[in-house]
């Protein structure tokens, strides 16, 4: 069924922005700030950092010496327009909320994307609770309404996303780079054959054998697979299945309770009976 | 232990982007038009639609007819820098890539946020695998390797997201705002003192009884604990945990297949007890 618009309102657009050779400017050098710019080096871009040393929290410290090529610190507080010259978004983590609102003010006439920390007015954007693995990243947003949470769901999270989706995520990512130099084409025929075939075989493979796939696994996959229009297993391209050994560990989890049980049963009957015996 | 920067790259910047009456033009009407339709909805934004009425697919016209008030439909395509007169965010899903590009450059010059479907250097953004729950937004990206492989661990997370989750957190929000009514302030000692207690009840208290707050239990639970300071349990404020039978109902999975393998064992010694009997 269509939903319905009326139960469609309240949230938020989730997005991937992107900051490849982008420039964020981070102002204020603290704790959130820190978290800030960790962040921000997860989408690699270039951060220019304006916070006097005497705020440097450990952490955006470390991320200085670090990283002193992706970093420019200026050691000193916001200084006007001037520090918006060039760039992209604006983080502000400082405790002078006059301050902030007096930067969000020149981003938005500028529409320099901002997000002043604890002020949601001033918010182009909110952050959520992340999870990051490779190339797998996921965000919890609970639209401000609690930051804690957003915590323990991410644990909860955290702890249920497949063990190899990484690397499943990342193996897939090269078949596709793979599928189209073999089958170039923006869009049109070429591209739904490419989608469907890359669909059928992440949804006939398990994580964990995708996370196998090697450079020949794939060439062999393209050949059996691809071009023959049909989905091969992980054997068909050489790959190897090594998990009879882990599943029927999983299994024992269950089947151990019954079959001790079973034994503590039958032993104290035994002896209740031994006992008896004339 | 800090993070590697070296370690911190390839990734994207996940948001929870805000357009609450801000206006979103959609250039397209087909099937991805209509998924970025919905987001965009849920994100309370006012939505131009540029798509000559031919190219609709059947959930953006149930759209058009559904929500008349929230989205503007022109029965035609895109002409030019004056549709992006007054727009915050322009989203494409035509077939046209070389309209696309040219709508992306106009929209760059003025600094417009854009995503043109499936042609990513022209996206500021990526759209990731969603669920939506009340409050609770979640975003799955593979940061473009597998848009197959975030809809599957999309499921996963699905299943194992708390039952109560979206009642908790919406409870937990209104909770913030009287305690901020309570204990009013930006920033500062009674900032700080109202974050730490909200974390201990987050902490303290279960999903489930999160959810089942009221008006009354949340007055009791600011008088009895925020103002002497202390995490009263539910039962201090007036709830009931309705949960013990759940409980050992869930305990029993575990328990059963001992009892039952200890009765199994019991009864078979037992026969072969009693048949050897003289």
């Amino acid at each position: 069924m269509p939903p319905d618009p009326s139960t469609l309102h309240g949230g938020s657009l989730l997005l991937a922005w992107q900051l490849k050779d982008k420039h964020v400017l981070i102002v204020g050098g603290g704790d959130v700030a820190s978290g800030r710019i960790e962040s921000v080096l997860v989408a690699d871009a270039h951060i220019t950092l304006i916070v006097p040393r005497s705020g440097l929290h450990p952490l955006t410290q470390h991320f200085l010496t670090a990283a002193p090529d992706r970093i420019t610190h200026h050691d000193r507080v916001f200084a006007g327009p001037q520090d918006l010259d060039g760039v992209d978004m604006v983080l502000t983590a400082i405790d002078d909320v006059e301050a902030s609102r007096h930067i969000c003010a020149l981003c938005r006439e500028r529409r320099i994307p901002v997000n002043v920390a604890d002020v949601p007015p001033s918010c182009d954007f909110y952050f959520g609770s992340q999870i990051r693995s490779g190339p797998l990243q996921v965000m919890i947003s609970t639209n401000g309404r609690s930051p804690k949470l957003a915590n323990v769901i991410r644990r909860r999270i955290e702890a249920c996303i497949p063990e190899h989706a990484a690397d499943a995520i990342e193996r897939v990512g090269e078949l596709r780079t793979k599928l189209k130099e073999r089958a170039p084409g923006v869009g049109g025929e070429v591209g739904k054959r490419r989608m469907r075939w890359m669909v059928d075989i992440c949804s006939s493979w398990d994580m964990e054998d995708l996370a196998m796939l090697d450079d020949k696994m794939m060439a062999r996959l393209l050949d059996e697979g691809w071009e023959k229009n049909q989905v091969p297993k992980l054997e068909d391209v050489g790959g190897k299945r090594e998990r009879a050994a882990d599943r029927s560990a999983t299994q024992a989890s269950s089947v151990l309770p019954t079959v001790l049980g079973f034994a503590a049963g039958a032993a104290c009957t035994a002896l209740v009976f031994l006992a008896r015996r004339p």
